[in-house]
């Protein structure tokens, strides 16, 4: 291994739409056979638990960046879990760490304090079967930053587009 | 004192429009009128200057709570400045801290962060004269915890309407 | 008020001995008699809750810097409770908004954090009666940042005295 | 993969002794050949980079927990780069994430805050050649949960036996 390329997941914890879920397992699934590490809150519940658990299914590496020390909590599916206990600002170590970030679905405040913190850092966000409210509030505040997509392979074509504009910006500001 | 009454107030740090930091001053100055502590996140910019000044002006206490090490930064106008060098996860703490958030103005990424965690943490969010469609999605995620107002008389309304709320609530715990 | 003096109590919060109970409170007097605000990490334990209650029977300002959510930890004397829900994290907030760091008796691991993560932050610290082999290890990796004590008086006359020599440095770094 | 045991190593970053950095890559080479993934503070400085490379020549996973967003100051040897953006509240999440904490050498401040950081938060810690001063004063506050050791070896056996302890702590919980 060398340096990882990482890959946020963020999404609904309690209340996740059942196609979300499964769009959710078939996303992480595919970021592991990209060979990307995915990251995500770590918890055993809606869009967290499942792309974990479809990152495991394709062999994937999956760290979780838990919100408390309950270890209870945590997703089955997460192999490295990095407890914080900080609550939910342990979102923005969620962003900062994340090369990409994916809101997967209709989240709540949660995934929304996540898009927020993430364009605040200048991180690009894919916004994955978002509502339409979502979209054209982080469109309006993300600009350049927000992208969309409606299915498990565009969100991966996207990630790789992004993946390749930070890298060649990276490249200029040498 | 006893125990104080903590108003947070968010708002654009960079492009703040005239007519926001224009409230913001105004909106300081009655929230220290009403004898409550206001709270913010420190910086000298914008909306967040702007309402510490005027609540000095009304000679109210002022509490910052500062992203960064960087003492040149923080506004004349705080009294108290709380050093995170937690960058934006000091926004968690701002909203956890306050009883109620007004969101001042059209604010960007980071405003968008606080209603968001504020909204996750359970607490009211006055939006006073933000855009269509910040109250659209955060009236849409936040529903009952989500109030709008258009003047700063009208802001302070609401926010000692909430207070009240949320102390018969605790009330009721007991 | 312009921007305040803050000087933060650091000690036992279970555990404490009486002595050094009787000592917190006539140290948090004698801040509160200074014109400083003293900062603590705000619970309604041992040497935390004894200074605050001094600082109020003088008439001061009162910040807690909380661990947790739960309201109920709050010393009664804290003015304005400031909620980080990010458990010991919230020692790195207390050393850096701090002055100068008092640390009163003697304290256990958590006590301990504090002083390390001040001396990290080129923090001075007072040691109040500390144990032997605290004073011993932290004049070891603090040097000169790290000071010793054995009345309140000394320890005031101390701070002081820290505070000028932090005041003469920012004004040669200008 | 299943969930995976993590060893935390902290120590100097800077003046890091030659003896103690030597051991650290040992250590590092050790954890690894146990199968274990390391943690530490992500640096690209004394221990921290020492550990971490030790581990990859041994085929290790390795993870860091920054502290900055400055992507240059990270060690080549880490795999997964957790950027807090936090400075050294960072620590707190080091000792949370480890299941044992092991102390490379003489430290500073930093290093003193993290062992603090864990005793408070119930962890054992390792001291693998620490300093006399450093020696007595944590095992007078954290007792039983400090041990020591003067090899690679012997800290190897001394992890070992503390995670099979912590295991059957656990299971009596239940």
């Amino acid at each position: 291994m060398a340096r990882q390329i990482v890959i946020g997941v963020v999404g609904a914890g309690e209340n996740a739409r059942a196609a979300d879920i499964r769009n959710a397992f078939a996303l992480g699934s595919a970021i592991a056979d990209e060979g990307w590490v995915l990251l995500t809150g770590g918890r055993n519940r809606g869009v967290m638990d499942a792309v974990n658990k479809g990152a495991k299914a394709s062999g994937g590496l999956t760290i979780g960046i838990l919100p408390t020390k309950d270890r209870r909590t945590i997703s089955v599916a997460v192999d490295v879990a990095i407890i914080t206990d900080m609550g939910s600002a342990r979102n923005y170590i969620n962003v900062l760490t994340s090369d990409v970030i994916v809101a997967c679905g209709v989240g709540g405040a949660g995934t929304a304090s996540e898009i927020a913190l993430a364009l605040k850092s200048g991180k690009y966000v894919v916004l994955f079967n978002s509502s339409k409210e979502s979209g054209a509030f982080f469109k309006k505040i993300g600009r350049r930053l927000v992208m969309a997509s409606d299915s498990v392979s565009k969100t991966i074509d996207v990630v790789r587009l992004l993946l390749s504009k930070r890298e060649s910006a990276r490249r200029h500001e040498q």
